[in-house]
C-alpha cells in the first residue's frame, strides 16, 4: 500500500453522473488514486494515515482541464494586443526569429506554474519542441496531452515541409505510456497544411492511437477559402479528406453550420471551446449550445496566452456563461452546473481520458482542486456551482493535487523553482521587446 | 502641514490628459491630497516624511470608480442565478420581507470591504436606507455617491408612494458637504415611477445640485412599453418630461438609438456601462463606442452583486474589451488605455468629480491603487494598460489609499472588523435561504 492521504472538511462537487454534492465530505487517496469518497464518517475506516488536509469549509472539485493552449507562448503575452494584423506583423516573425528549445522550455514551465496555481491539472498543448514541454510538465507534475505542430511552412524545429512529422513520431514513441504525458499530433489548421500533410498526420494518429488536435473553423478567411474554392465548409473539407475520427479534438469550431455539427457528431469529434480568446480576437461565438444538444463532447480552453492572456479555466467559465446568455438573449441557458461540467468531466471526455480523470470518484486518478471560501468574493453561497462560475477567481485556488501529489499548497507552488523561471521569463521578454520594436 | 507619505518604486499610470506614464515614479501625499508626482529624483525635496511605501515595481493607478451598484444586495449574491423570472419570483418578495436597516448596513459594509480589496475607491450606490450605507462607508473610509431610491410602490424604508423623497431630502441635508459622502437621489426606473415622482426627484436634485441616477433603457419590456404607449424610446420620454441634465447618471442605457445618443449628448447626461451584469442577464450590449465617439462621458459599473456577482472594476475591464471587440467584429476597438480611462477619470467625469479624483495629478485627492506585478499572471509586461485590463484580477491589488488613508495594505483590509461582518453576512444568508426555499 502506498501512502494514504485524507482531505476532510470540504464540500465535494463530485461531477459524477448523478452530480452528487457531499457536504462535510472526505476524500481518501492512496498513491495516485482516489480510493474512497464519502461523508465524514468514512474517515474511521482508515488507520495509518500519512497526511490529513483540512479543507477549512472549502469546495473540492475535480482538477480543471484546459483543452487547448500553446503554453510556451506566454513570453509574448500582452504584446501588441489591440493590433489588427498582430499575427502576421508580430507573432509569425517573432516566432521565426526567437522560438527555440530554451524559449519553449521556459515558457512552458512558467505557464504550467500559472495553470497549476489556477487549478488546472491537465492541459492539451499545441506548439513546437513539445519534448521541452514534456520535460517542464514532468518537473512540475502536471498532466499534459502534448501535441507537436505540423505546419506546411518551415517551423522552428524542422526545416522541411511538414517536417514536424518526424519529430512527432519520435516524440510519440518516447512518451507513449507515461503516467503524466500523453503524446499527440497537431496539424496547425486546414489552411496551413497540404492535404498530404493532413493525411500523414491522421495516419500517424491512427497508427499509434494518439490524440490529433487542430484549429478548425476559427478564421473568416479560412471559411471563405473553402467556400470559394470548393463550395463547402472547413469541417466538410476535413470530412471529405477522411481525417475526422474519435481521436480528433477540434479547437474553436466557430464557423460551423448545422450540417457540420452532424458531421462532428457522426465522427465522434470532440470540441475545445475557447471563448476568452475568441472574444478578444473578435472571432465569434461557437454554437456550443447546439453542439451540446446534439451530444458532442465539449471542453473549455484558454488558447495561447498571447490570444486570451489568461491560462486558468475559472476565468473562462464566467465568460462562457455571460457570453452565451448574451448571444442567446436568454439568461437561463448554460446553467452553472453545465459550465463546471465542461471544465472538468467534459474536458476529460474531449481528451478521451474520462475513465481516469474529470470527476471525484473511487478508482479515478487523484487530480483535485480545493477552492477556499474565506475570501470576500466567495460569500454568500446559495449554489456552489454558481459561486465557482461567477464569483471565484484563480486566486481562490488554495490546494492542488495532481496524480496524488500536492503541487499547490496554501496558494503557493510547492516547487521552489518559480523565482528562477520568473527571472528567465523577464529576460526573454526584454529580448522579444527589442525585436518587436523594430518590426 | 499634515503628515507626508511617499509612494516610491512604482510605474505610475497617471491617466492625466497626456496619459503620461512615469517609470520609477514617486507620488507625494500631504494629508488627503497629492502634492507631487514625478520620477525618483523628486523624493529629495521632502524631508520629515512620515511614511514611505515601497511599491516593489508595481503599477500605481488612480483609484477605480464603480459608477453603478446596489452594494447592500450582496447577501443575495448567487441566489437563483439561472432563473428566468428571478427578479419577480425571488428578489422583489425577498426585499419586501427582509430589507431593513440591519441588512442594508451589513450588506454595505461587506460590499465596501470587497470593493476596497479590489481597488475601488469610489462607488455610486442606489438602494434603500442609504443612511446606513453612508455609515458603513465612513467606517471603512471609501468615497460614496449614495442615492436613495425613489420608486412608486411601497419601499422597505417608506410606506407611502414615492415616499423615498422625504427620506432623500433629509439624507441630502445631512450629508451634503461631507469629505467622503456625496448624497444623491435615485428614481428606480422610468417604468417604476410616475411622472409626478420623476419630476419631484428631478426638482430635488436641482434644488440641492446633487446627482440623480436611474436605470434607463435596460429592459426589453421597458422599451416596448414606451414604444407601444407613446411611439418613443425611454430616453425620449425622459427628455420630454424635462428631467435630463448634467446631474443625470444614466445606468445601463442599452436600448438607445442614434437619436437617443444625440439627446444624451445635448443634455450632457452621463452613462454608467455595466457589461458584466448586462451580459449575465442577457440584456444586450450598450452602444458605448458610438456614445464615446459623440463625446458622452462613460464610466464602468458592476450593478448589484445579485446581477453581476462581482463588485470590482478590474473584472469589468476585461469583459468590456472582450465583449465589445466581439460584438463589433473588430479586435482593434476599445484599446486597453481607453478601458482604463473609463474605469478611472471617465468614471470621475460621470460622477461630476473629475476636479477631485480619477487621475494621479498634483492637487487631486489621494485615491490610489497599487497593483503588484509579482504574481504569475502579471508577467510579462509589454503594455501596462493591456496587463491591467487583460491579465490582472482583483487579487493583484496590493495597497489601496482613499482620501490619503491606507485602507488596504498587503492585500488585507486595514480595518479589523472584517471577520465580524463576514459572520453577520453568513447569518443573513441562512435567513434568506429559509425564505427563498418556500418561494
Ligand atoms: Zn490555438
Ligand atoms: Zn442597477
Amino acid at each position: 500500500m502506498d501512502s494514504i492521504m485524507i482531505i476532510e472538511n470540504v464540500t465535494i462537487l463530485t461531477m459524477n453522473n448523478e452530480k452528487e454534492i457531499i457536504e462535510n465530505g472526505v476524500v481518501v487517496i492512496n498513491g495516485n488514486r482516489i480510493i474512497d469518497v464519502g461523508n465524514n464518517s468514512i474517515k474511521n475506516n482508515y488507520k495509518n494515515v500519512d497526511r490529513i488536509i483540512d479543507g477549512n469549509d472549502g469546495i473540492l472539485i475535480p482538477g480543471m482541464i484546459n483543452c487547448h493552449t500553446h503554453a510556451s507562448m506566454v513570453p509574448f503575452r500582452s504584446l501588441a494586443d489591440d493590433y489588427k494584423d498582430r499575427l502576421k506583423r508580430y507573432l509569425f516573425p517573432l516566432e521565426q526569429k526567437l522560438v527555440d528549445e530554451k524559449l519553449v522550455y521556459i515558457g512552458a514551465k512558467y505557464a504550467i506554474a500559472e495553470m497549476l496555481l489556477g487549478g488546472v491539472t491537465t492541459f492539451c498543448d499545441m506548439y513546437y519542441f513539445e519534448d521541452e514541454v514534456a520535460k517542464a510538465a514532468k518537473e512540475l507534475n502536471i498532466r499534459g496531452i502534448l501535441c507537436e505542430t505540423i505546419i506546411n511552412f518551415p517551423a522552428p524545429d524542422a526545416k522541411e515541409s511538414f517536417g514536424g512529422l518526424e519529430y512527432s513520431k519520435a516524440f510519440i514513441k518516447k512518451w507513449k505510456g507515461d503516467s503524466l504525458i500523453t503524446p499527440g499530433i497537431a496539424p496547425h489548421a486546414p489552411y496551413t497544411n497540404s492535404d498530404e500533410s493532413l493525411i500523414a498526420a491522421y495516419k500517424l494518429s491512427k497508427e499509434y492511437d494518439v490524440p490529433l488536435t487542430m484549429h478548425v473553423a476559427e478564421m473568416d478567411y479560412e471559411a471563405e477559402k473553402y467556400a470559394n474554392e470548393y463550395g463547402i465548409t472547413p469541417v466538410q473539407y476535413l470530412d471529405k479528406l477522411g481525417v475526422l475520427d474519435d481521436n480528433f479534438i477540434s479547437a474553436h469550431s466557430i464557423l460551423v453550420n448545422d450540417d457540420d455539427i452532424e458531421i462532428l457528431k457522426s465522427k465522434n469529434v470532440k470540441v475545445s471551446h475557447n471563448i476568452g480568446a475568441n472574444a478578444k480576437g473578435a472571432k465569434g461565438v461557437a454554437p456550443i449550445i447546439k453542439m451540446k444538444e446534439r451530444g458532442i463532447d465539449i471542453g473549455l480552453g484558454t488558447d495561447g496566452p498571447m490570444s486570451g492572456n489568461t491560462l486558468d479555466i475559472i476565468t473562462q467559465m464566467s465568460l462562457v456563461g455571460k457570453i452565451h446568455k448574451l448571444s442567446s438573449n436568454d439568461r437561463t441557458v448554460l446553467p452553472s452546473i453545465e459550465i463546471l461540467e465542461m471544465a472538468t468531466i467534459g474536458g476529460a471526455k474531449v481528451l478521451s481520458m474520462a475513465d481516469e480523470i474529470g470527476s471525484i470518484e473511487i478508482g479515478k486518478k487523484a487530480d483535485l482542486v480545493l477552492i477556499e471560501t474565506e475570501s470576500v468574493n466567495m460569500q454568500p453561497i446559495y449554489d456552489y456551482y454558481s459561486t465557482i462560475v461567477y464569483s471565484a477567481n484563480p486566486s481562490n485556488v488554495d490546494t492542488v493535487i495532481v496524480d496524488g501529489n500536492i503541487v499547490v499548497n496554501n496558494k503557493k507552488l510547492v516547487s521552489s523553482e518559480f523565482r528562477k523561471i520568473r527571472s528567465e521569463l523577464i529576460e526573454l521578454k526584454d529580448d522579444i521587446d527589442k525585436i518587436a520594436k523594430i518590426l
